[in-house]
Protein backbone atom coordinates (compact mmCIF):
# COMPACT_ATOMS: atom_id res chain seq x y z
CA UNK A 1 0.00 0.00 0.00
CA UNK A 2 0.85 3.69 -0.53
CA UNK A 3 0.47 6.97 1.12
CA UNK A 4 -0.78 9.80 0.55
CA UNK A 5 -0.76 13.37 1.67
CA UNK A 6 -2.65 16.19 0.18
CA UNK A 7 -3.22 20.05 1.36
CA UNK A 8 -5.22 22.71 0.51
CA UNK A 9 -4.89 26.34 1.96
CA UNK A 10 -6.27 30.10 1.26
CA UNK A 11 -3.09 31.27 1.43
CA UNK A 12 -0.02 30.07 -0.10
CA UNK A 13 1.61 27.47 2.44
CA UNK A 14 5.08 25.72 2.76
CA UNK A 15 4.24 21.40 3.84
CA UNK A 16 7.67 21.15 4.86
CA UNK A 17 6.14 20.23 8.30
CA UNK A 18 3.82 17.77 7.42
CA UNK A 19 6.07 16.19 3.92
CA UNK A 20 8.95 16.28 7.07
CA UNK A 21 7.04 13.23 8.51
CA UNK A 22 5.19 11.91 5.53
CA UNK A 23 8.97 11.32 3.81
CA UNK A 24 10.24 9.31 6.79
CA UNK A 25 7.48 6.66 5.98
CA UNK A 26 9.37 6.28 2.33
CA UNK A 27 11.86 3.68 3.84
CA UNK A 28 12.02 5.07 7.17
CA UNK A 29 9.26 4.54 9.69
CA UNK A 30 7.20 2.63 6.59
CA UNK A 31 7.67 0.13 3.81
CA UNK A 32 7.07 2.65 1.13
CA UNK A 33 10.61 2.27 -1.00
CA UNK A 34 9.27 2.67 -4.29
CA UNK A 35 9.32 6.17 -4.99
CA UNK A 36 7.77 9.11 -3.85
CA UNK A 37 6.71 12.56 -5.62
CA UNK A 38 4.90 15.87 -4.31
CA UNK A 39 3.07 18.18 -6.92
CA UNK A 40 2.23 22.21 -5.68
CA UNK A 41 -0.06 24.23 -7.50
CA UNK A 42 1.11 27.74 -7.78
CA UNK A 43 -0.57 30.96 -9.14
CA UNK A 44 -2.07 29.04 -11.31
CA UNK A 45 1.19 27.27 -12.89
CA UNK A 46 1.92 23.40 -11.57
CA UNK A 47 5.35 21.27 -11.01
CA UNK A 48 6.24 18.47 -9.46
CA UNK A 49 9.29 16.38 -8.26
CA UNK A 50 9.40 12.75 -8.60
CA UNK A 51 11.72 10.72 -7.71
CA UNK A 52 11.82 6.24 -8.42
CA UNK A 53 13.70 5.90 -5.10
CA UNK A 54 13.01 5.87 -1.24
CA UNK A 55 12.39 9.45 -0.22
CA UNK A 56 14.91 8.39 2.97
CA UNK A 57 17.63 9.45 1.26
CA UNK A 58 16.67 11.36 -1.71
CA UNK A 59 18.29 14.28 -2.48
CA UNK A 60 15.18 15.42 -3.96
CA UNK A 61 13.34 15.32 -1.22
CA UNK A 62 15.62 16.81 1.11
CA UNK A 63 15.60 20.32 -1.08
CA UNK A 64 11.77 20.06 -0.90
CA UNK A 65 11.79 20.18 2.84
CA UNK A 66 14.86 22.61 3.21
CA UNK A 67 13.22 24.81 0.27
CA UNK A 68 9.79 25.91 1.41
CA UNK A 69 7.44 26.26 -1.93
CA UNK A 70 4.16 28.08 -1.04
CA UNK A 71 0.82 26.89 -2.33
CA UNK A 72 -2.85 26.54 -2.06
CA UNK A 73 -2.40 22.82 -3.05
CA UNK A 74 -0.43 20.21 -2.78
CA UNK A 75 -0.46 16.69 -3.33
CA UNK A 76 2.22 13.90 -2.69
CA UNK A 77 2.52 10.38 -2.58
CA UNK A 78 4.58 7.39 -1.50
CA UNK A 79 4.75 4.10 -3.51
CA UNK A 80 4.72 0.57 -2.40
CA UNK A 81 5.01 -1.00 -6.05
CA UNK A 82 2.17 -3.62 -6.17
CA UNK A 83 1.60 -3.37 -9.99
CA UNK A 84 4.07 -1.67 -12.03
CA UNK A 85 7.59 -1.74 -12.17
CA UNK A 86 9.75 0.82 -9.78
CA UNK A 87 10.53 3.20 -12.16
CA UNK A 88 10.00 6.81 -12.90
CA UNK A 89 6.84 6.79 -15.33
CA UNK A 90 4.96 4.69 -12.64
CA UNK A 91 5.68 7.16 -9.89
CA UNK A 92 2.77 9.43 -8.65
CA UNK A 93 1.51 11.61 -9.17
CA UNK A 94 0.15 11.64 -12.93
CA UNK A 95 -0.99 15.19 -14.29
CA UNK A 96 -2.57 15.76 -17.45
CA UNK A 97 -4.18 18.82 -18.70
CA UNK A 98 -7.73 19.33 -19.41
CA UNK A 99 -9.16 22.59 -20.05
CA UNK A 100 -6.14 24.12 -19.72
CA UNK A 101 -5.76 23.08 -16.26
CA UNK A 102 -2.87 20.59 -15.13
CA UNK A 103 -5.33 17.62 -12.89
CA UNK A 104 -2.95 16.36 -10.65
CA UNK A 105 -3.76 12.65 -9.96
CA UNK A 106 -2.16 10.19 -6.64
CA UNK A 107 -4.25 7.28 -5.72
CA UNK A 108 -3.90 4.23 -2.84
CA UNK A 109 -5.16 1.15 -3.57
CA UNK A 110 -5.11 -1.78 -6.29
CA UNK A 111 -8.14 -2.03 -8.66
CA UNK A 112 -8.63 -5.32 -10.15
CA UNK A 113 -10.05 -5.71 -13.70
CA UNK A 114 -8.72 -2.25 -14.41
CA UNK A 115 -7.20 -3.24 -18.00
CA UNK A 116 -10.96 -3.24 -19.23
CA UNK A 117 -11.50 0.57 -18.57
CA UNK A 118 -12.07 2.23 -22.25
CA UNK A 119 -9.82 5.15 -22.54
CA UNK A 120 -10.24 7.85 -24.88
CA UNK A 121 -8.77 11.52 -24.94
CA UNK A 122 -5.70 9.98 -22.05
CA UNK A 123 -3.58 7.27 -22.32
CA UNK A 124 -1.00 5.86 -19.64
CA UNK A 125 2.53 6.78 -20.20
CA UNK A 126 3.68 3.74 -17.09
CA UNK A 127 1.66 0.38 -16.75
CA UNK A 128 0.05 0.93 -13.71
CA UNK A 129 -3.24 0.21 -12.45
CA UNK A 130 -3.62 3.56 -10.74
CA UNK A 131 -2.70 5.66 -14.07
CA UNK A 132 -4.90 3.48 -16.67
CA UNK A 133 -7.44 4.58 -14.14
CA UNK A 134 -6.29 8.29 -13.75
CA UNK A 135 -6.62 8.65 -17.88
CA UNK A 136 -10.21 6.36 -17.91
CA UNK A 137 -11.65 8.92 -15.06
CA UNK A 138 -10.36 12.20 -16.88
CA UNK A 139 -11.44 10.81 -19.96
CA UNK A 140 -14.89 10.07 -18.68
CA UNK A 141 -15.18 13.47 -17.09
CA UNK A 142 -14.12 15.45 -20.17
CA UNK A 143 -16.45 13.41 -22.59
CA UNK A 144 -19.60 14.52 -20.43
CA UNK A 145 -17.58 18.46 -19.47
CA UNK A 146 -16.03 18.95 -22.93
CA UNK A 147 -15.47 22.86 -21.83
CA UNK A 148 -14.99 23.43 -17.99
CA UNK A 149 -18.28 23.86 -16.17
CA UNK A 150 -18.40 28.05 -14.84
CA UNK A 151 -21.93 27.79 -13.38
CA UNK A 152 -22.55 26.09 -9.76
CA UNK A 153 -25.19 23.93 -11.17
CA UNK A 154 -22.71 22.49 -13.82
CA UNK A 155 -20.23 21.97 -11.10
CA UNK A 156 -22.03 20.35 -8.93
CA UNK A 157 -22.69 18.02 -11.53
CA UNK A 158 -19.23 17.59 -12.35
CA UNK A 159 -18.54 16.57 -8.90
CA UNK A 160 -21.74 14.52 -8.93
CA UNK A 161 -20.14 12.51 -12.01
CA UNK A 162 -16.78 12.50 -10.19
CA UNK A 163 -18.37 10.57 -7.48
CA UNK A 164 -19.94 8.20 -9.63
CA UNK A 165 -16.42 7.63 -11.01
CA UNK A 166 -15.15 7.06 -7.80
CA UNK A 167 -17.56 4.67 -6.58
CA UNK A 168 -17.11 2.42 -10.06
CA UNK A 169 -13.29 2.13 -8.99
CA UNK A 170 -14.43 1.38 -5.46
CA UNK A 171 -15.95 -1.50 -6.68
CA UNK A 172 -13.04 -2.55 -8.74
CA UNK A 173 -10.64 -2.70 -5.14
CA UNK A 174 -9.12 -0.26 -2.92
CA UNK A 175 -9.86 3.38 -4.62
CA UNK A 176 -8.16 6.07 -1.60
CA UNK A 177 -8.06 9.38 -4.40
CA UNK A 178 -6.12 12.85 -4.47
CA UNK A 179 -7.49 14.70 -7.42
CA UNK A 180 -6.80 18.19 -8.17
CA UNK A 181 -7.58 20.92 -10.73
CA UNK A 182 -5.26 24.03 -9.62
CA UNK A 183 -8.71 25.09 -7.48
CA UNK A 184 -10.10 22.44 -5.75
CA UNK A 185 -8.71 19.18 -4.33
CA UNK A 186 -10.76 16.24 -4.29
CA UNK A 187 -10.65 13.14 -2.05
CA UNK A 188 -12.05 10.06 -1.99
CA UNK A 189 -12.13 7.56 0.40
CA UNK A 190 -12.30 4.19 0.24
CA UNK A 191 -10.70 2.63 3.46
CA UNK A 192 -8.52 5.43 5.00
CA UNK A 193 -8.12 9.06 4.78
CA UNK A 194 -8.49 11.64 7.46
CA UNK A 195 -7.92 15.24 7.48
CA UNK A 196 -7.59 18.29 9.55
CA UNK A 197 -8.51 21.84 9.18
CA UNK A 198 -5.94 24.26 11.28
CA UNK A 199 -7.13 27.59 11.86
CA UNK A 200 -6.97 30.69 14.08
CA UNK A 201 -6.04 30.57 17.05
CA UNK A 202 -3.28 28.09 15.96
CA UNK A 203 -1.69 25.66 18.46
CA UNK A 204 1.49 23.48 18.33
CA UNK A 205 1.86 19.97 16.69
CA UNK A 206 3.81 17.10 16.66
CA UNK A 207 4.59 14.44 14.12
CA UNK A 208 3.96 10.83 14.70
CA UNK A 209 6.84 9.43 12.34
CA UNK A 210 9.41 12.18 12.98
CA UNK A 211 10.95 14.19 16.30
CA UNK A 212 9.55 17.56 15.26
CA UNK A 213 6.86 19.66 16.46
CA UNK A 214 5.96 23.16 15.43
CA UNK A 215 3.58 26.53 16.81
CA UNK A 216 1.57 27.00 13.76
CA UNK A 217 1.15 30.39 15.36
CA UNK A 218 4.45 31.43 14.41
CA UNK A 219 4.37 31.05 10.88
CA UNK A 220 0.48 32.50 10.21
CA UNK A 221 -2.05 35.09 10.08
CA UNK A 222 -5.14 34.79 12.06
CA UNK A 223 -6.88 34.73 8.57
CA UNK A 224 -5.34 31.37 7.44
CA UNK A 225 -7.06 28.19 7.07
CA UNK A 226 -5.21 25.35 5.74
CA UNK A 227 -6.17 21.63 5.77
CA UNK A 228 -3.88 18.33 5.18
CA UNK A 229 -5.59 15.60 4.65
CA UNK A 230 -3.66 11.52 4.67
CA UNK A 231 -3.76 8.33 4.49
CA UNK A 232 -3.04 8.07 8.15
CA UNK A 233 -2.98 11.21 10.87
CA UNK A 234 0.38 13.05 10.47
CA UNK A 235 0.35 14.30 14.59
CA UNK A 236 -0.22 12.80 17.54
CA UNK A 237 -1.90 15.94 19.29
CA UNK A 238 -4.23 16.73 17.24
CA UNK A 239 -8.10 15.59 16.46
CA UNK A 240 -8.17 14.08 12.96
CA UNK A 241 -11.47 13.30 11.76
CA UNK A 242 -11.60 9.81 9.35
CA UNK A 243 -13.62 10.32 6.12
CA UNK A 244 -16.32 7.78 5.69
CA UNK A 245 -15.85 5.19 2.97
CA UNK A 246 -17.64 6.33 -0.67
CA UNK A 247 -17.53 9.85 0.69
CA UNK A 248 -16.24 12.74 -1.44
CA UNK A 249 -15.03 15.42 -0.33
CA UNK A 250 -14.66 18.94 -2.36
CA UNK A 251 -12.13 21.52 -0.58
CA UNK A 252 -11.32 25.27 -1.82
CA UNK A 253 -9.20 27.37 0.10
CA UNK A 254 -8.79 25.15 3.07
CA UNK A 255 -12.62 24.57 3.82
CA UNK A 256 -14.82 21.69 2.54
CA UNK A 257 -17.11 22.97 -0.55
CA UNK A 258 -19.20 19.98 -0.87
CA UNK A 259 -19.63 16.10 0.55
CA UNK A 260 -20.82 13.58 -1.43
CA UNK A 261 -21.41 10.20 -0.87
CA UNK A 262 -22.40 7.76 2.40
CA UNK A 263 -21.92 10.49 5.15
CA UNK A 264 -24.24 12.75 3.35
CA UNK A 265 -26.73 10.73 2.30
CA UNK B 1 15.38 36.05 -26.94
CA UNK B 2 15.61 32.77 -24.10
CA UNK B 3 18.06 30.06 -24.92
CA UNK B 4 17.47 26.23 -25.38
CA UNK B 5 19.77 22.81 -24.59
CA UNK B 6 19.21 19.52 -25.83
CA UNK B 7 20.88 16.54 -25.29
CA UNK B 8 20.42 12.84 -26.95
CA UNK B 9 22.57 9.95 -26.34
CA UNK B 10 22.70 6.63 -26.77
CA UNK B 11 23.64 5.66 -23.19
CA UNK B 12 21.91 7.50 -20.51
CA UNK B 13 24.57 10.82 -19.59
CA UNK B 14 24.39 13.52 -17.18
CA UNK B 15 24.28 16.74 -18.64
CA UNK B 16 25.93 18.70 -15.47
CA UNK B 17 29.27 19.74 -17.79
CA UNK B 18 26.81 21.94 -20.10
CA UNK B 19 24.50 22.56 -17.54
CA UNK B 20 26.74 24.48 -15.74
CA UNK B 21 27.42 26.60 -18.19
CA UNK B 22 24.08 26.92 -19.17
CA UNK B 23 22.65 27.83 -16.45
CA UNK B 24 25.18 30.86 -16.28
CA UNK B 25 23.21 32.47 -18.68
CA UNK B 26 20.24 32.80 -16.47
CA UNK B 27 21.26 35.87 -14.65
CA UNK B 28 25.13 35.63 -14.63
CA UNK B 29 26.35 36.36 -18.20
CA UNK B 30 23.18 36.51 -19.71
CA UNK B 31 20.06 38.57 -18.97
CA UNK B 32 17.42 35.82 -18.83
CA UNK B 33 16.32 35.95 -15.17
CA UNK B 34 12.76 34.80 -16.09
CA UNK B 35 13.30 31.77 -15.20
CA UNK B 36 13.83 28.32 -16.42
CA UNK B 37 13.43 24.39 -16.57
CA UNK B 38 15.08 21.06 -17.28
CA UNK B 39 13.52 17.91 -18.69
CA UNK B 40 14.86 14.27 -18.49
CA UNK B 41 13.70 11.29 -19.92
CA UNK B 42 14.53 8.76 -18.32
CA UNK B 43 13.96 4.51 -18.77
CA UNK B 44 10.70 5.91 -20.82
CA UNK B 45 10.00 7.91 -18.08
CA UNK B 46 9.63 11.92 -18.11
CA UNK B 47 10.64 14.51 -14.98
CA UNK B 48 10.93 18.30 -15.52
CA UNK B 49 12.56 20.76 -13.04
CA UNK B 50 10.65 24.08 -13.48
CA UNK B 51 11.39 27.76 -11.53
CA UNK B 52 9.92 31.09 -12.25
CA UNK B 53 13.33 32.49 -10.83
CA UNK B 54 16.51 33.38 -12.12
CA UNK B 55 19.30 29.92 -12.57
CA UNK B 56 22.11 31.89 -10.74
CA UNK B 57 20.88 31.58 -6.86
CA UNK B 58 18.66 28.83 -7.87
CA UNK B 59 18.77 25.92 -4.88
CA UNK B 60 16.85 23.67 -7.63
CA UNK B 61 19.26 24.61 -10.12
CA UNK B 62 22.10 23.85 -7.76
CA UNK B 63 20.41 20.55 -6.97
CA UNK B 64 20.70 19.56 -11.11
CA UNK B 65 24.27 20.43 -11.26
CA UNK B 66 25.13 18.39 -8.04
CA UNK B 67 23.26 15.70 -8.55
CA UNK B 68 23.66 13.80 -11.73
CA UNK B 69 20.24 12.44 -13.30
CA UNK B 70 21.13 9.73 -16.31
CA UNK B 71 19.33 10.18 -19.13
CA UNK B 72 19.06 9.88 -22.86
CA UNK B 73 17.12 12.89 -24.13
CA UNK B 74 17.51 16.43 -22.31
CA UNK B 75 15.70 19.10 -23.18
CA UNK B 76 16.54 22.53 -20.90
CA UNK B 77 15.17 26.19 -21.83
CA UNK B 78 16.20 29.98 -19.40
CA UNK B 79 13.39 32.43 -20.17
CA UNK B 80 13.83 36.37 -20.95
CA UNK B 81 9.94 36.76 -20.71
CA UNK B 82 8.57 39.12 -23.75
CA UNK B 83 5.04 37.54 -23.87
CA UNK B 84 3.73 35.97 -20.67
CA UNK B 85 4.13 37.45 -16.97
CA UNK B 86 6.96 35.85 -15.52
CA UNK B 87 5.24 33.10 -13.53
CA UNK B 88 5.38 29.08 -13.01
CA UNK B 89 2.87 28.19 -15.76
CA UNK B 90 4.63 30.51 -18.34
CA UNK B 91 7.89 28.49 -17.41
CA UNK B 92 9.14 25.99 -20.58
CA UNK B 93 10.02 23.18 -21.12
CA UNK B 94 5.80 22.44 -21.83
CA UNK B 95 4.67 18.59 -21.62
CA UNK B 96 1.63 16.92 -22.96
CA UNK B 97 1.38 13.41 -23.17
CA UNK B 98 0.28 11.99 -26.73
CA UNK B 99 -0.25 8.33 -27.87
CA UNK B 100 1.11 7.67 -24.53
CA UNK B 101 4.00 9.42 -24.44
CA UNK B 102 4.98 12.63 -22.68
CA UNK B 103 6.19 15.18 -25.52
CA UNK B 104 8.13 17.89 -23.90
CA UNK B 105 8.48 21.25 -25.65
CA UNK B 106 10.66 24.36 -25.67
CA UNK B 107 11.04 27.31 -28.18
CA UNK B 108 12.92 30.78 -28.49
CA UNK B 109 11.70 32.84 -30.20
CA UNK B 110 8.71 35.62 -31.02
CA UNK B 111 5.29 35.14 -32.72
CA UNK B 112 2.85 37.06 -34.55
CA UNK B 113 -0.91 36.44 -34.61
CA UNK B 114 -0.35 33.21 -32.37
CA UNK B 115 -3.31 33.77 -30.98
CA UNK B 116 -5.66 33.14 -34.01
CA UNK B 117 -3.94 29.38 -34.42
CA UNK B 118 -6.89 26.75 -33.60
CA UNK B 119 -6.36 24.69 -31.27
CA UNK B 120 -8.20 20.77 -30.63
CA UNK B 121 -7.00 18.50 -28.18
CA UNK B 122 -4.71 20.49 -26.27
CA UNK B 123 -4.77 23.97 -24.28
CA UNK B 124 -2.69 26.56 -22.71
CA UNK B 125 -2.42 26.50 -19.06
CA UNK B 126 -0.65 29.65 -19.19
CA UNK B 127 -0.42 32.55 -21.62
CA UNK B 128 2.74 32.60 -23.74
CA UNK B 129 2.59 32.76 -27.43
CA UNK B 130 5.26 29.47 -26.95
CA UNK B 131 2.43 27.11 -24.85
CA UNK B 132 -0.11 28.33 -27.29
CA UNK B 133 1.70 26.95 -30.81
CA UNK B 134 2.99 23.58 -28.72
CA UNK B 135 -0.68 23.35 -28.18
CA UNK B 136 -1.59 23.97 -31.84
CA UNK B 137 1.24 21.91 -33.09
CA UNK B 138 0.42 18.83 -31.20
CA UNK B 139 -3.17 19.33 -31.93
CA UNK B 140 -2.31 18.83 -35.49
CA UNK B 141 0.10 16.47 -35.24
CA UNK B 142 -2.58 14.62 -33.68
CA UNK B 143 -5.83 15.41 -35.73
CA UNK B 144 -3.14 13.81 -38.69
CA UNK B 145 -1.52 10.68 -36.02
CA UNK B 146 -4.66 9.64 -34.25
CA UNK B 147 -2.41 6.51 -33.52
CA UNK B 148 1.77 6.29 -32.99
CA UNK B 149 3.15 5.73 -36.18
CA UNK B 150 4.60 1.98 -36.19
CA UNK B 151 5.92 1.69 -40.13
CA UNK B 152 9.49 3.69 -41.36
CA UNK B 153 6.93 5.34 -43.90
CA UNK B 154 4.59 6.53 -41.38
CA UNK B 155 7.25 8.39 -39.46
CA UNK B 156 8.83 10.01 -42.26
CA UNK B 157 5.04 11.51 -42.64
CA UNK B 158 5.32 12.35 -39.33
CA UNK B 159 8.85 14.09 -39.62
CA UNK B 160 7.38 16.01 -42.86
CA UNK B 161 4.04 16.77 -41.29
CA UNK B 162 6.06 18.52 -38.46
CA UNK B 163 8.75 19.85 -40.84
CA UNK B 164 5.32 21.81 -42.28
CA UNK B 165 3.80 23.11 -38.90
CA UNK B 166 7.40 24.44 -37.89
CA UNK B 167 7.83 26.36 -41.15
CA UNK B 168 4.02 27.78 -40.72
CA UNK B 169 5.71 29.05 -36.98
CA UNK B 170 8.63 30.23 -39.01
CA UNK B 171 6.47 32.55 -40.84
CA UNK B 172 5.04 34.01 -37.79
CA UNK B 173 8.29 35.32 -36.18
CA UNK B 174 11.30 33.17 -34.86
CA UNK B 175 10.41 29.53 -33.84
CA UNK B 176 13.98 27.93 -32.47
CA UNK B 177 12.29 24.84 -31.12
CA UNK B 178 13.48 21.47 -29.28
CA UNK B 179 10.57 18.91 -29.03
CA UNK B 180 11.08 15.50 -27.95
CA UNK B 181 8.70 12.32 -26.94
CA UNK B 182 11.19 10.04 -25.37
CA UNK B 183 12.97 8.24 -28.27
CA UNK B 184 13.62 10.85 -30.65
CA UNK B 185 14.45 14.65 -30.41
CA UNK B 186 13.35 17.01 -32.66
CA UNK B 187 15.54 20.62 -32.92
CA UNK B 188 14.19 22.99 -35.63
CA UNK B 189 16.08 26.37 -36.47
CA UNK B 190 14.61 29.41 -37.54
CA UNK B 191 17.11 32.00 -36.66
CA UNK B 192 20.32 29.96 -34.41
CA UNK B 193 20.46 26.50 -33.18
CA UNK B 194 24.06 24.75 -33.35
CA UNK B 195 25.15 21.11 -32.35
CA UNK B 196 28.59 18.77 -31.41
CA UNK B 197 28.01 15.11 -31.39
CA UNK B 198 30.81 13.36 -29.11
CA UNK B 199 32.08 10.33 -29.39
CA UNK B 200 35.36 8.03 -29.12
CA UNK B 201 38.61 9.34 -28.98
CA UNK B 202 36.56 11.77 -26.55
CA UNK B 203 38.74 14.93 -25.42
CA UNK B 204 38.33 17.94 -23.52
CA UNK B 205 35.88 20.59 -23.42
CA UNK B 206 35.81 24.15 -21.85
CA UNK B 207 32.90 25.76 -20.81
CA UNK B 208 32.54 29.72 -22.53
CA UNK B 209 30.11 30.73 -19.99
CA UNK B 210 31.92 29.38 -16.16
CA UNK B 211 35.37 28.31 -15.73
CA UNK B 212 34.99 24.79 -15.96
CA UNK B 213 36.83 22.21 -18.35
CA UNK B 214 35.90 18.82 -18.63
CA UNK B 215 37.91 15.64 -19.92
CA UNK B 216 34.89 13.59 -21.40
CA UNK B 217 37.68 10.58 -21.69
CA UNK B 218 37.14 9.82 -17.74
CA UNK B 219 33.30 9.49 -17.71
CA UNK B 220 32.61 7.79 -20.81
CA UNK B 221 33.03 4.01 -22.61
CA UNK B 222 34.42 3.96 -25.95
CA UNK B 223 30.69 3.19 -27.43
CA UNK B 224 29.28 5.98 -26.35
CA UNK B 225 27.79 8.76 -28.61
CA UNK B 226 26.76 12.14 -27.28
CA UNK B 227 25.45 15.11 -29.16
CA UNK B 228 24.60 18.46 -27.46
CA UNK B 229 22.29 21.45 -28.87
CA UNK B 230 21.83 25.11 -27.54
CA UNK B 231 20.87 28.09 -29.23
CA UNK B 232 24.96 29.62 -29.09
CA UNK B 233 27.66 26.87 -28.32
CA UNK B 234 28.59 26.28 -25.37
CA UNK B 235 31.90 25.34 -25.56
CA UNK B 236 35.28 27.47 -27.10
CA UNK B 237 37.65 24.41 -28.12
CA UNK B 238 35.04 22.42 -29.47
CA UNK B 239 34.05 22.93 -33.57
CA UNK B 240 30.21 23.12 -33.52
CA UNK B 241 27.92 23.00 -36.51
CA UNK B 242 25.21 25.58 -37.07
CA UNK B 243 21.80 24.85 -38.71
CA UNK B 244 20.88 26.60 -41.30
CA UNK B 245 17.49 28.26 -40.77
CA UNK B 246 14.08 26.25 -41.90
CA UNK B 247 15.86 22.64 -41.45
CA UNK B 248 14.78 20.56 -38.89
CA UNK B 249 16.89 17.38 -37.49
CA UNK B 250 15.68 14.21 -36.25
CA UNK B 251 18.11 12.81 -33.36
CA UNK B 252 17.78 9.31 -31.91
CA UNK B 253 20.64 7.97 -29.94
CA UNK B 254 23.09 11.12 -30.54
CA UNK B 255 22.65 10.24 -33.92
CA UNK B 256 20.83 12.53 -37.12
CA UNK B 257 18.39 10.14 -38.09
CA UNK B 258 16.78 12.39 -40.84
CA UNK B 259 17.70 15.94 -41.70
CA UNK B 260 14.19 17.97 -43.56
CA UNK B 261 14.30 21.13 -44.81
CA UNK B 262 17.03 24.01 -46.68
CA UNK B 263 20.06 22.23 -46.55
CA UNK B 264 18.83 18.95 -47.42
CA UNK B 265 17.06 20.42 -50.46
Amino acid sequence: MCELLGMSANVPTDICFSFTGFLHRGGGTGPHRDGWGIAFYEEGGYRDFRDPHPSVGSPIARLITDYPIKSNIVISHIRQANVGQVRLANTHPFVREMWGRPWCYAHNGQLDGWRGMPLSYYRPIGDTDSEHAFCWLLGELRSRFPERPTSDAERQGLWRLLHQLCERLRGLGVFNLLLADGDYLYTFCSTKLAHITRRAPFGRASLSDAELTVNFAEHTTTRDIVSVIATEPLTDNEAWERMAPGELLVWRDGVIQARIGQRAA
